[in-house]
């Protein structure tokens, strides 16, 4: 399918490769149409890949992956234009960091309202759908870094929207019984919430190809 | 040894029994010195068991338990009395649930500061230790109750403090190598922000036996 990619670093360099890889159509989206690491990107991934501002990607998509960094989420998708999202899976895998006080970062969201529901709520004609937030990009589109199983979280108020990210999860390597759907949109302060934790394990690992697994 | 353990919830009369049954000597401190709960839970548990106030409870113990609702805390913290807690192991078990919007409750905590810091910065004296806040009472004493390999978390500033509460730990059936210490005191926010992605685990799997691993 056509996927648009609002965002050019890691997380959306990763997500749109991967895309390509498995054979959709893929327009990296950025302020400028002529963004660098875009243009490198689109060299490195052939015919498959393009490049253009925030709003030709979203405009170009069936479905919208958000790789912005979250602090930048809402400005940017105005951008994009809400015209240019309506009726469309809008994939948010941001997270809102905050570097001002150093490392590691603390959140930018509160424990009231995550970023997901944010954008949905500004953006009412987009079916949002929060996933893969939780862990190294790396690890998002090629599971099967992290030995044995571990979980993804999908959190979004539209079934359908849901169900085509669980099967685009699932190209991507993830089981579908790894796959848990936490429920509406207001579930996604959970994944959001726990980015404090990723953190510290991170620093614990010492490497991003780790992930959760829940056991019971 | 002597613990003191505060409150009389289910967290603090499972710790308790815990810790009755591996031959410590508990004192269960609440607000009045004749708390229903604590005296149920007193005939049940034997000659090792007594009960009183907060601060009985406080000065009775050579390491103490906090297991009062986060939002309750400080108070009976001040209750039980600095001096009291001066040069002891604190083990901070509290979550800050607000059920004042319903379920499942959202945190009062802040993403820039927990609970267990607040905690630290009112009682210097204390040698605060963060652990088991990241899971149901049952489990956290008794860790087989969810099969395979999970994780509980430590953090805190005084090495010698989070040595002595990871040897409880063991005690209660956590292997040593599923104890993971996240560093300084700080580092509690992670497993604090963690609940409301614990809340909706919760919601999916439908019962408290559950817990997280960290695979990698």
């Amino acid at each position: 399918m056509k996927i648009g990619v609002l965002g050019t670093g890691m997380v959306g360099r990763a997500i749109a490769s991967r895309l390509v890889a498995l054979g959709h159509e893929v327009k990296m989206g950025s302020r400028t149409p002529d963004n660098e690491n875009a243009a490198e990107w689109v060299a490195a991934n052939g015919a498959r890949a393009s490049q253009g501002t925030f709003a030709d990607a979203a405009a170009f998509g069936e479905l919208v992956f958000n790789c912005t960094s979250g602090d930048a989420s809402l400005v940017v998708l105005r951008a994009a234009g809400a015209e240019n999202l309506t009726g469309k899976a809008l994939v948010d895998v941001a997270n809102t960091l905050d570097f001002s006080q150093g490392r590691p970062p603390s959140l930018l969201v509160t424990t009231k309202e995550s970023l997901a529901e944010q954008i949905q709520s500004a953006f009412p004609e987009a079916r949002v759908v929060k996933t893969l937030n939780t862990m190294n990009c790396e690890v998002m589109v090629d599971p099967s870094l992290v030995p044995g199983r571990h979980n993804v979280f999908v959190s979004g108020n539209d079934e359908s929207a849901k169900s085509e990210v669980k099967g685009l999860l699932q190209s991507f390597g993830w089981p579908g019984e790894d796959i848990l759907d936490l429920g509406d949109i207001t579930t996604a302060r959970g994944p959001e919430l726990y980015i404090p934790l990723w953190l510290r394990l991170y620093g614990t690992v010492g490497s991003g190809h780790f992930n959760i697994a829940l056991v019971h």
